[in-house]
């Protein structure tokens, strides 16, 4: 999540105390900039003052997946490079996604012309599957495509398309190819079958339960640590997903957490006390986020 | 339609012959950088060279409705301050559009920012309903609450839904309010209706035969102007519709005009001389473009 200042600016410093937090408690990366950072949300310079900011407060660069991909190619270049050049581990690059119905052909056109725009050695590709807000869904046939002309390049994928058997399947039909879950309730399958790990929405809030079910998923207790990850989830999305967390997160870090960037809305009052209890009821709590890191 | 180089930036001189040619064969005005514009495929700093050289080679800034929204506010409140500095009539404006499923409550919040922010009197903004590709539908309700806030600013809107009670319900309740059709085949419907006119993606290869039917709507003749004009869109869209548009321009205006920007595709050859046979068997051509304004 990117927190805001009250001129709906990020704030730089909330948002490395966050991420530090993160890293501190069991995260192994930082999928910054993605959707439930509202990357789209913000212009390109905005984009890269924040990349650069996180640099500079603190954050190792390489432990950065920033999401990159935009409508415009330049824009999608733009950002890939800054990225690149801070020295982030990968990006993650959503198809250019205002046009709906666009053939493989013109999306492979697309990811092509931006990787050789980009043009760098380093650049690792991890592209980002999320039909149901994108609306443009990565087919099967672009990955194999894309790695055929691209193998040391494109090397993975987030699948957030909630289907468990499109993440298997690559998993299983490309080995080597990192895939990461977008959701919390489909970890243990896609472990199975080989995948990589998650970036989720709810990690923002719990990444001590990921770090124990990342660290057990292969032991006796697996499906406990599965379902309570997917109970937690459960209670999140039953209400607006990015403003519940931040709601949630603002009972830890302050209120200035609540407001997204619209057009997300901010949680209510009312609405954050009924999530509150039900997280309480449930037993769920965050580990504190130290004053020395916020500040 | 903004043609492009072989690099593909914004080729602003045949740009400006496009739209000569538009106005000189009966267009009132230009909605440049649309969906069919590909606005969302250019950076913000292309689109602000495609409206200043627009404005540069000759075109009159007062006919020009550009497209500015964009997914992030300050996006599209530095296009919208550019297009009002022109002198453009109005600006087209895109709801943010990454999210969806965004409430009324987040979708007003993102518009009331833009205009705020935009502050300046001569702020004209037609809403810009295209839920097939933006997914981000504009309500009747959120048409309401913006028109009590800002009713000298927000004057009119695009309906490009297909969805024909919608368009001729909003002329009818909002008397004064301009509703403009995206779609050829509803604009008898519409117009009947109180609608103020169209603007559509086949207006770029068919100002004449708009235009015809602009002056004779009402007249006894209404019927067969739409009737043409729907079999006319009915071939063309037959074919993806940018590309399909652009090859047919291409024929009148010369190849460089055949390439989309990724990731929209470019018709082949083959789909290419099917679509011209159609085109001819339905006995449509296009008014020439003069060599003085193409170059």
């Amino acid at each position: 999540m990117t927190p805001i200042n009250a001129d709906l600016s990020p704030n730089f410093k909330d948002h490395a105390a966050h991420c530090r937090w993160l890293l501190d408690n069991g995260c192994d990366g930082l999928a910054v900039l993605g959707t439930t950072g509202e990357a789209n949300s913000f212009s390109v310079a905005e984009r890269i003052s924040i990349m650069e900011n996180l640099v500079a407060n603190g954050i190792p660069a390489k432990t950065m997946m920033p999401g990159v991909g935009c409508c415009a190619i330049p824009d999608t270049v733009e950002l890939t490079k800054k990225a690149v050049e801070l020295g982030a581990s990968g990006v993650l690059m959503l198809p250019p996604f205002y046009y709906k119905g666009v053939s493989d052909d013109g999306l492979y056109a697309a990811y092509a012309e931006t990787i050789e725009r980009v043009a760098d050695e380093r650049l690792r590709v991890y592209l980002y599957h999320i039909p149901p807000i994108s609306q443009m869904p990565i087919s099967i046939d672009l990955i194999e495509r894309l790695l055929k002309a691209y193998p040391d390049t494109v090397v993975g994928l987030k699948d957030s398309s909630g289907v468990v058997e499109n993440m298997t399947g690559i998993a299983k039909k490309f080995p080597g190819f990192a895939v990461f879950t977008g959701g919390d309730q489909l970890m243990l399958d896609l472990m199975k079958a080989g995948g990589a790990g998650c970036i989720t929405a709810v990690c923002n809030i719990a990444p001590h339960w990921l770090k124990e079910f990342y660290e057990g998923w292969q032991g006796d207790n697996a499906q406990a640590l599965q379902d309570r990850m997917s109970q937690l989830r459960d209670i999140i999305i039953s209400f607006p997903q990015v403003p519940a967390l931040r709601a949630v997160k603002a009972r830890q870090a302050g209120d200035a957490w609540r407001p997204a960037r619209p057009p997300l809305p901010t949680l209510d009052q009312a609405k954050s006390q009924e999530l509150y209890k039900k997280l309480d009821d449930f037993g769920f709590s965050m580990p504190d986020q130290t004053l020395a890191a916020a500040q």
